[in-house]
């Protein structure tokens, strides 16, 4: 996740996560791989992009085909957090915001 | 920008820009300070989000009222652009999104 995601062609849906961490560390690192492992297998994936910021905000954004397919993982996700992981105790502040790319550029030095 | 923004209900949009830098600094830092600071007078401007990772991945998501303050934006970002400040040099690949946030959630600890 340490370049942009090599997304087709709009249309596709975004979902925007950013977040602000507490202190509590247990289990975050874990998980968050998990679930990026997760929903890279779900059926219209397109990628991720992920980065947290030394002042503290995180911003991860997903890319999928269809709504449909973010529904599909959103059910998968909530299963999971309903395993006990503790997701709200890792966060003090959180937006989902989910958006459908209307266009795109693309830029890349040779 | 180390809290998530302020935005009102959807609908809204979202241009989220994904990069990763070069080595070049110079002019680099002022003139990003100086594009949000431009931005944030725009009319439509909503809020922005910024995060680099410690991995050289970097997620700006800022959020409008309309396409067409997208577009104002651009304009006025393009004439910035036009004075020499040397963006291209900055970067070593990005991808602009343009996207309409059709639902958003938001959660924070007491």
């Amino acid at each position: 996740m340490s370049k942009p995601a090599r997304t087709p062609d709009p249309p596709y849906y975004a979902v925007i996560f950013t977040s602000t961490r507490t202190d509590v560390v247990e289990g975050y690192g874990e998980t968050a791989d998990r679930m990026v492992e997760l929903a890279s297998q779900q059926p219209g994936f397109l990628g991720v992009e992920s980065a947290r910021d030394a002042n503290g905000l995180g911003i991860t954004v997903s890319y999928w085909e269809s709504e449909e397919a973010i529904a599909e993982w959103k059910k998968h996700g909530e299963h999971r957090l309903a395993q006990g992981h503790g997701w709200g105790r890792w966060y003090q502040e959180f937006f989902t915001r989910v958006a459908k790319v209307e266009r795109a550029n693309h830029f890349e030095r040779e």
